[in-house]
Order: C-alpha cells, then structure tokens, then sequence
C-alpha cells in the first residue's frame, strides 16, 4: 500500500466515524488512562450531578476523529497537533459520529489541516476540534 | 467527598501521573477509538518508517495527563477545552511522566487554565499541551 | 518521588476508592483469572439462584481496596498479606466503596496492618478484610 | 448441570489452574481496579527497586486459585473467605500453576476449607492460601 503524499489531499475532503459509547469503552478507557473521576466511574456519583448519570471521557470521544483523519491521511500522515472544545456530556449509550474535513493544506510545507466535529444521535455537537497532519516526504522515508 | 471549588486550586499547583506504554495499551486503545493505523498496529509495516517500529497513537499517551488533572480538580472539575502539540514519538515500551501544572484562574468564571507536558524516560517532552477546566459551582448543583 | 517509610505512615491514617461494578468488569476479571464460574458470566444460571442474577467475583471487589492501600502506603509498601470476608453478594451495576485504615504499626519491624471494607451504595458492608504491608527500608534498596 | 452438595467434595480432593502472567493482564487488572502502584506499571522505577522490573499485583495472581475452587467445589459453591501469604514476586513472563486441595469439610455446616498455593516455573512457591466455601443446600435455592 503506497504512503499518500500530500498530491492525494483534497480541499474538502471529508470522512466519518460512527460508534456507540458503551460502558465497556468507559471502564478499559479509565483503565489505560487511570482515570478513575468520578463522574466516569460512579454511578450513585454521577447520578447526583448536573449531568443525571455516568459519563464518557471527553478524550475518549475525541478519539473517535482518529479513524476520520486516518482515512484521509494515512498511510503516511503523522499528527502533530489536536485540539478540542468540549461542548455537551457524551452519556454511556450515546451514538457519536466524529467528522473530519481537509480546511487547509500549505504550500510551503506538507502539512494539511483538518476540521473535527463528534455529533451524538441527537445531532448535537458535542465536541469540535482541530488537527494538524505532517504529511511524510520521500525524503523523509527509512527506504 | 466534597466538590472541590475555584478556591481550592492554587496557582502554581502541580500534579503527576507515570506509565510504561505496552502493546496491550496500544491494542487496546486501538479496539477503543478504531485507529487501526498501520504505524501503531502493523509491526512489519512501522519497522520500515522512520519510527523503526510501531509507535503509540498520540491521544492515548495525551489521556495520561487526565490522573494528573483530576488530582487538581476532582471531584468538581469539568474538562472544556484540550489541546496537544505531539513534538516526539513514543515506542512501546517507553515510560511516560504526564504533569499538568496550574497557570491561570479566571477571576470573572470559574475557570482554570493548566499546562500539561508528557515526558518520557530520557526526559524527552514528547507532548506538550493545555487544559482547561470549569469548577462547578452550587448553583450548577442538582442538590 | 521519594518512598515512603514507616515514618510516614500514622495510626488511624484512611483512604478511599469508589467504583460502580460494570458487567465489562467482570468479563473482563473471568478472562483474566479463568474463572468462568456460571454465578458470574451465566445469566440464564445466575437469574434463578438466590442471587437473582450474575455477581461480580468476590475477588475482583476485594482488589479495590488496592488504590486505597497504595494511597497510604505506596510508593515503597510491599503486601505480605491479604484476607477477606465476604459478607453480601454484589451485583452487576452496585457501586462499591473500599476503605483502608491503619491499625497497627510494628516497632520491631517495618510492617503495617490495615483494616480494610468494602460497602455497597446502600451502605452495607460487603466485604471486610486486612492487608499486611512490608514497608521498603533502605537497606533493601537495589540503590 | 445439576449444583454440587457437601456430599459431592472429598476431603483431600484437588485442581489446579495453569496460565503465563502477560503484560496485558496486568495492564487489563490495573484498570479493573485502579491500583497503578508503580512497581506494576513504572518500569523505569520498577527497574530500580529490588524486583528488578515490573511485577504484577499480588491480587491477580491470587485470583487464578478461583478456576481450581470452582473445578472443585462449582456450580454450587459461594466463597465466604479467602486468605493469602504474598511470599515471593510475580513478573511479566512468569508462568503460575495455582492448585487447591480439600482440607476440611465440616459436619454442622455445609462448608469447605481449601488450601491454595501457587507456584511459579521455577517451582517457588509465590503465594500460599486458603478459601472457605460455602456448599448451598436445597433449601437455599430459589427453585
């Protein structure tokens, strides 16, 4: 599978990610991060708070642009800057779509920018962000 | 437990959180987010990059920083804002020290503003970034 | 970080660690012990015992007592010892507390004893123990 | 699967339960119950305390005594008690071979006494115990 360059980028291109947050997601994701806040992990906690219940890791979420950038940047794209606002909770059960769109590529240098944007079910955004890509240079390459 | 408030951090405030990345994490965060990258999942491709064999996804070694961020603001603190600058790679088998520090407090919100840096064993910042965080206040409170 | 010693450790000293028990968790705990017992991984099975349902192992309940431990006596405590009544069933979805407390402090040697619990959302102990903990002196330093 | 009684254990009856601890489990175990004690999940400080690397947590390694319980004494068998003597390290790699034996079935009260050990590769003995089960009786059951 050849690298893509930046030759394969297009203004305004887009792709998706669609996944369900399940209370699975939840636990494995505060075990690999160690974070065990209590909004995430305890429910008779969470239940009590402004937000009626348990909810996912703004992180967690976030990470669901990852296979939208990928589809657009790799092979061949490393990240070198994310950034999120995080606008509305994600509850356990909630479907998320994180988007990602090419807003700009640089002539100067091969780096692309992308839009993201995890929506749940509802179709409120409850994240919106931003990542930068390094797309990689023959020159760069081991062989 | 009490909620913790804006009068309970303190500029200057400093909290850590330590991991050595193995593959189960990789795996794992791989399954989590669906990022199937060839450069984190694919050894026989990651060998021949620059990177010289699989590498971590960014936003799983980012996460680290939420231990540190919580020992600051939790229980009370709500994450509104991330942001990453991915300046390293890090290999399986790397051990990374995420610190998050307090640099600012909003005087007309509750609102408090950390830097967060990830170091890995040779004290390489292999991610530096930004958190923002809002403090409930009571008046946010269900009861 | 420096260790801690048995200097640092007070009689009377407590800490806490809450988590709400998730079906993930004990999928998760059955594959990595083996323990398929049908009262947790069988609900056909579980729902017509006296439980009325799956219930996490006891085992994986009582090693939430361990963040609670590690917060009094780590880094450098080193457990000797553990045991464990189990007092009520828990269920899939019960939110457990664990608490540790000291109660003995050896002066011939470097070991601590601590009384530990584990209470459900309804304030019923489900499991109560003891840990016994070896608490690192210089002269075992590798360096 | 009809459940097993008192009149189904033999005194001196035994099973064992065979598995390599992997740095998944102990990845995977330090989530489920939030103990991220460094000399579990820290190499670089593991590497310098006399265990020489990471080792895994006690409590997961004792949980392998719960497929050769349930050989045993399942379906039928609840645990009233476990104890455990930590007395030599675990690390990544090591392969435990945890077995139980019947000790004592006692006449008033349909309950067992088994001893546990398990031992590694090498043939040590890491960790000694004991569990009590309680054996239920057709009265006990819902139908």
């Amino acid at each position: 599978m050849k690298e893509k360059t930046l030759q394969d980028i297009q203004l305004g291109q887009r792709a998706s990610f669609t996944k369900t947050v399940t209370e699975a997601d939840v636990v494995l994701y505060a075990g690999l991060t160690g974070d065990f806040n209590r909004v995430h992990v305890d429910e008779e906690y969470a239940r009590n708070t402004r937000f009626g219940g348990r909810i996912a890791h703004g992180l967690l979420v976030a990470g669901f642009v990852q296979p939208a950038l990928s589809a657009i940047t790799t092979p061949g794209g490393v990240s070198l800057h994310y950034e999120f606002d995080l606008k509305a909770p994600v509850h356990l059960g909630d479907t998320i779509t994180a988007e990602a769109e090419v807003v700009e590529i640089r002539q100067d240098k091969p780096i692309v920018t992308l839009e993201t944007r995890c929506t749940n079910q509802k179709g409120e955004v409850v994240i919106s962000g931003r990542a930068v890509i390094y797309m990689v240079s023959e020159k760069d390459r081991k062989r």
